[in-house]
């Protein structure tokens, strides 16, 4: 990893000193609708560079990361003179940060980019892999590049800008680098709430720096997605099969919210295949409990559940359910087998812990 | 530099070779029709990899480098059900291999290349820099990446199928770099002739071999392009200029011939400006003259081809021209300024040295 990552309050100060050390380039700014409304004209008051910047606005949403707004960017460069030295600065979630990245990553060969991530989600994951990418076709990030940004500047700041339900769903992927870190972390996250009013800017900028460098060790150790990376996986195995489920019902639940309800139930894998001790997934799924709505189900959803598991692409085998789970907090274990029966059992007892 | 770049008459157990220290993957072979006509029957006799892979073919010629055309190699690595092992081997000149470079440079995210240059430019090019990109929005490259292919094969089994002129256009490069590097490598240069029939493509392959390595060192001394590298603009100011003129007359002639005849008249603007020996200039310029069509224009010329050269973008100021000239074969001087009159009386000993 080359790129810097900047964690700071001090937002449009970051900004302002990575633009002169680059020497004061011309400057473009990618925000979504959002952004542009809630988080440029803060930006704008902060930094000189972004004031004098031009503006590019795209659409919101995962719908919009088409070859089409790609189109719109590349000609929004070309019609103000974009050269090789211009720097692209992505203020918005992973969407302006995908697409921003990859119509940037692909002009005249790859303009210098700063992201500035406006999400928790996106705060977490800006520092790791420089992926950059559009849905093409039917499939998301079809199409893309790996290609680092020069800088990820990480503030609190914007946080304020985000719903609720954002917040947590960012948070999820920070509970479940905790449990692959260490009792101490995970104490720290489970001790912290993201709901209003309790939420405190500052103090989660702190927490997201440890969630970041968690993700950094994993990845440099593993640089070519091919094996202790999976450790990442951790609660998305059943988290998909709840998404699944979830869409199934026509009401999609959000991915974070997945995330964190598959972690209790890994947890619960984890204590009967692995001895995970009971006292921590208990406070663990205590906290998801109350944090995020518990996603209810029956014995009669299980064969779906399973199905559901077994098309999971990270399996070895076309019948064989393999999870990534913990033989206690900070050592977990990957492509552990279960069977149909395990898996149901698991169920069982994550449907006691959440009460449902 | 990454790459492997592997030089033979073998080029399809060099392939297949390649692919199976690749772990035998799927493979796309992309030719342009040319190539599917001329050269792939040979390369499928010869290459178990080239027979069983899956090929797509696109229009021949730089008008083709679109991103139509980008789509069209996507949509069928889709169809086909490309992942991110699959590999792609570009079998083509420059077009094929930088419209094919960079579909598959963005296809979830790049998938592993294998360049097989056809030409004698794409062999000398071949091994440098990883340059990707399509035309859009009427500039030349202007979408595209630096991504360098795993491996180049460079063989001269192809050349046979290359017209006279197509021989003679890459040799243009191999002359300036032979300038470049030393008075032996010019003399084994001008010893040879890729003219009909004398033509002995083992023997241009060896020559090409040197060629690439004297590219690889002068862009390996300056990666960000910013100024040794314009040594390789010996020959360019006055040979653009002279394309300039051939397309005001609707007669275009091959950038490789005003190459060729640009070197005579920067070799000349050498000798009154920097001692260049005069010996060497003369049997530069025969070689040329022999080889080459002389590019003719009189004095009445001057001015425009002047005015050309003023707009040259490589100028440091809008109203001087600057040259790369040589001391010597092998030591050359970037940023010469030279006047008006000074390349007046160059282009008049260009005149009579070229017969003309």
């Amino acid at each position: 990893m080359n790129q810097k990552v900047i964690f700071t309050t001090l937002v449009g100060d970051a900004i302002d000193d990575l633009v002169s050390q680059l020497g004061a380039p011309q400057i473009f700014v990618i925000v979504d609708v959002n952004t542009a409304q809630y988080v440029l004209p803060v930006l704008k008051e902060q930094s000189k560079a972004v004031q004098d910047a031009t503006v590019i606005t795209v659409k919101a949403g995962d719908a919009e990361k088409t070859l089409e707004n790609t189109h719109t960017i590349w000609k929004e460069l070309h019609n103000n003179n974009a050269t090789r030295s211009s720097v692209v600065i992505n203020v918005g979630g992973g969407v302006v940060t995908d697409l921003g990245g990859f119509a940037a990553a692909t002009y005249k060969r790859g303009l210098r980019v700063i992201n500035v991530p406006t999400t928790v989600l996106g705060a977490v994951d800006a520092a790791i892999g420089g992926k950059t990418g559009i849905n093409y076709n039917g499939y998301k990030n079809e199409i893309g590049t790996f290609t680092e940004p020069i800088a990820s500047v990480i503030t609190s700041d914007f946080f304020n800008t985000l719903s609720q339900q954002e917040l947590l769903s960012g948070y999820a992927e920070m509970l479940k680098h905790g449990l692959l870190e260490s009792d101490e972390e995970l104490n720290k996250l489970l001790a912290y709430s993201v709901v209003y009013p309790i939420f405190d800017a500052e103090r989660l900028l702190s927490l997201i720096e440890t969630s970041v460098q968690v993700k950094q060790r994993v990845v440099e150790a593993d640089f070519n997605e091919s094996g202790y990376r999976k450790v990442l996986n951790l609660g998305h195995t059943f988290g998909h099969a709840f998404e699944t489920l979830a869409l199934k019902r026509q009401s999609p639940i959000p991915h974070g919210f997945a995330v964190a309800q598959g972690c209790v139930a890994a947890l619960v894998l984890s204590h009967m295949k692995l001895g995970f001790p009971s006292e921590t997934l208990q406070k663990f799924a205590d906290y998801v409990r109350k944090n995020y709505n518990a996603f209810a189900f029956t014995c009669d959803d299980y064969d779906f559940l399973y199905q559901a598991m077994l098309k999971d692409k990270k399996n070895l085998t076309p019948d064989t359910v393999a999870f990534t789970l913990l033989e206690e907090v900070g050592k977990p274990k990957i492509e552990v087998p279960a069977t149909k029966e395990e898996i149901a059992s698991a169920l069982d007892i994550y449907r006691d812990l959440m009460g449902i």
